[in-house]
């Protein structure tokens, strides 16, 4: 019995007893990649990592670490870029990463259940396979895993078609902060049966609950995609382009990537990407559609194009002919994750903003960051379509901890405050951005955060002191 | 000041003098509509009405109920089927009848934002007056209001293509039941900064909340709708035209409605609706797709109609040449609508199952009614592609108040149970199906819906007892 060991150690131990020697570490034991995540932080190492193989595990996990008052923190493939699955010091870091796998792929219902910890890249692999398409798609695809996914509402590129993660989950199995494991691994769209508590979890960056099991949305293969590189005079021939593409492509358009022209510059002459068209032009947009016939999609993409060009909105386009063609597209915009080889240190911010107001945005902002900052210069792209603008801002010649990421923050979510934009698009909050969770959302919002989180985690053991 | 009062009439009759004479109706002074939903339950007269004209007045009106101690409960358009909006006598209605009308409409957002009493056919004519497409549609929609869509998280024939109302909302304004009043009109697809409160107050029936103002997504409108009312052999067939359809018309397929074939005689012998493919057939489907070019789309629908055919997975179908002739076809499905007439008196149901298992219910369920309940007839349709399915069973020659509903649930929830079904897919809970929600939904579940109401409304003032 457990009830007389006093020492945290030895509660774990006996854990280790419980649930087997690989599922728990302690100590010494703890491997360096549970110790951060992708923020490029300094590591913390915790007190023991103790990673189940079911929710059942994970509940015993947490009543161990009820009994020794320590905090835990949810861990799955560790790509976040806020520390939202970080540990502290003193922390147990529970991981998901033993429990990963697919359970089942119903044909009918059109939905794939899933472990927490099965990386993305293995779910949308065993999509493909089964016939079907799982859209989610991030730069991360091959480490990170669906419950972080979940955990973050993660977005990606695709989101102007298929929604963000929160859009692909039918159902969830979570382990409440007092180890009640609640499992509701609904498939039905239409599901109206008391209050839907999948929503509480998806998106609360393990500060509610540990995500065990999904259920996920699948959608018919796309068998065909279409892309055109644009080039516009101006940011209102952006707009008008972008209402052309909702209405001439209809449910086909996937995808409406926009790069501001200094982005474009920088790729171009830094990186020494080709560019499909040429510099010069206002502002460049990748629009791509996916439909479900190549020999009627292509032409009637083609024909969408021209008809835009004869109305003047384009200043230039390039048509991809080929697969090989398109991928060449998405290198141009897909470089900014090569940044740190192109531009050296550099601090990328992740931000969202009403369509209309994102050129006036990009406008102030580079000006604030260039007036308030001796030699700060910042590039511009994103996806337009969901209100997500990203940033990257640098001082060249400086190091990274001396880059000074305090005043680009307090010049960019000042920017933000005032358009009544959000701190964070898609990367969610962790501990990085907490400070600046107020620049947008409301007291009486965040006060009503707390409300759920002191309901489901009255001693604050889960995940404590991130988000809120 | 109110403080000296005592009587609960004289601090209704002081909210008034605030709010204004027609903002507070009190006693005989209550309309009928104010008393009853369209379940044709027994209508209950409320001690008042209060009809503000923004969330500061809804806030006033909260803060006078809780001064007086008196449950309330928000009301929309009264269409609901379940007395989620229902009073009791000694409560307080606080109706948002007089919130009504369209803010703003964001074209490059392609957003809507609405005050919570609007008639969802008003925003369908202003979306469609504007270029847009708010794909959301109920047999009610002349008479029901958007906070009450939202309320209740409505559903509808589109589903399969734009998902539930849940999924068309980007922000809101919500008056906890404290009084403070939320307002987060995000219009951001892409918004992850803390959690994303109003999933908490979509679909909980205004348990948690009363919505006062929503942002709507708008989608571009439809320029081809097809449609083809198709008969098969057997329900395996029916998965495997889902699968095609899904596959074959990826987007563009917007509804997906079966038949039984005893509601396709029905209808056809009692309502004399001229069916568009003859009886005899094992099963029915209504099979519909919208797109973006009519000479493009229905060439294509044909051929792929066409190739069902030649695969042999179609026993028999008609293609709607012109839009009556796709609005006859919805006929068939909708005149569910007038069962009144056709059946007289009968009991209507909305669960959620599988696709995999409908038939297999359907089969087992029919054969239990009749087993069960002597002369119980049941025919069933439904959304398939949403597991969505509709039943409607009676005993010919009863009155209503004498149709066998408690054998009738007691038979069907109890095989919904045992199929790991939802008790309800899009109607929601109220009082009417609580006693069934523990078919649906674990103990775990139901007890954490019970600290999420207790954690917002300590003192059960908002809509007391019901859903939980």
């Amino acid at each position: 019995m457990t009830t007389l060991l006093e020492r945290p150690e030895d509660m774990l131990r006996d854990l280790r007893n419980q649930l087997g020697p690989q599922a728990v570490l302690i100590g010494n034991e703890v491997p360096a990649r549970n110790c951060n995540d992708w923020s490029a932080s300094l590591p913390q190492t915790p007190l023991a990592v103790i990673r189940p193989v079911d929710a059942a595990g994970v509940a015993a996990a947490i009543a161990t670490c009820r009994k020794a008052g320590l905090p835990f923190v949810p861990q799955g493939g560790l790509t976040g870029l806020c520390r939202g699955a970080a540990p502290e010091p003193g922390w147990v870091a529970i991981s998901l990463e033993r429990m990963t796998g697919i359970e089942e792929i119903d044909r009918a219902s059109a939905t794939m259940t899933v472990k927490a910890g099965t990386p993305l890249e293995t779910i949308q692999k065993a999509a493909d396979e089964a016939g079907f398409f799982f859209p989610l798609d991030l730069g991360s695809r091959g480490s990170c895993a669906i419950g972080g996914n979940l955990s973050t509402n993660a977005g990606g590129n695709r989101v102007i078609r298929y929604g963000m993660t929160r859009e692909l989950v039918l159902g969830l199995e979570v382990v409440l902060p007092d180890g009640t494991v609640i499992t509701n691994l609904n498939k039905l769209m239409k599901n109206n049966a008391g209050y839907d508590l999948k929503h509480l979890f998806i998106g609360s960056e393990g500060t509610l609950g540990i995500i065990t099991r999904v259920v996920l949305r699948l959608f018919p293969k796309p068998r065909s995609t279409m892309a055109a590189l644009c080039a516009l005079k101006d940011y209102a021939a952006v707009v008008a382009l972008l209402d052309a593409a909702r209405s001439g492509l209809g449910p086909l358009l996937s995808a409406f990537e926009v790069m501001w022209p200094d982005y474009w510059e920088m790729i171009t002459a830094r990186a020494g990407v080709k560019p499909p068209v040429a510099a010069g032009h206002g502002l460049y947009v990748l629009v791509e559609a996916q439909g479900t016939d190549e020999s009627i999609d292509a032409p009637r993409f083609q024909a969408w194009l021209e008809g835009l060009m004869e109305r003047g909105l384009l200043a230039d386009a390039a048509v991809a002919q080929s697969l090989a063609q398109t991928q060449k597209f998405w290198a141009v915009r897909d470089i900014c994750a090569e940044f740190g080889q192109v531009l050296g240190p550099h601090i990328s911010y992740d931000i969202g903003l009403a369509v209309a107001r994102m050129d006036e945005f990009v406008t102030r902002c580079k000006a604030a960051l260039a007036d308030g900052i001796k030699g700060c210069e910042s590039v511009y792209y994103g996806h337009i379509g969901d209100g997500n603008l990203h940033l990257v801002s640098w001082v060249t010649g400086l190091p990274i901890e001396r880059q000074p990421k305090d005043a680009m923050d307090a010049i960019i979510y000042g920017l933000v405050r005032e358009m009544s934009g959000s701190v964070s698009a898609e990367h969610g909050i962790g501990t990085l951005k907490k400070q600046w969770l107020g620049h947008a959302r409301s007291e009486a919002e965040i006060a009503l955060m707390r409300t759920l989180k002191a309901a489901l985690d009255p001693d604050h053991l889960l995940n404590p002191g991130k988000v809120i």
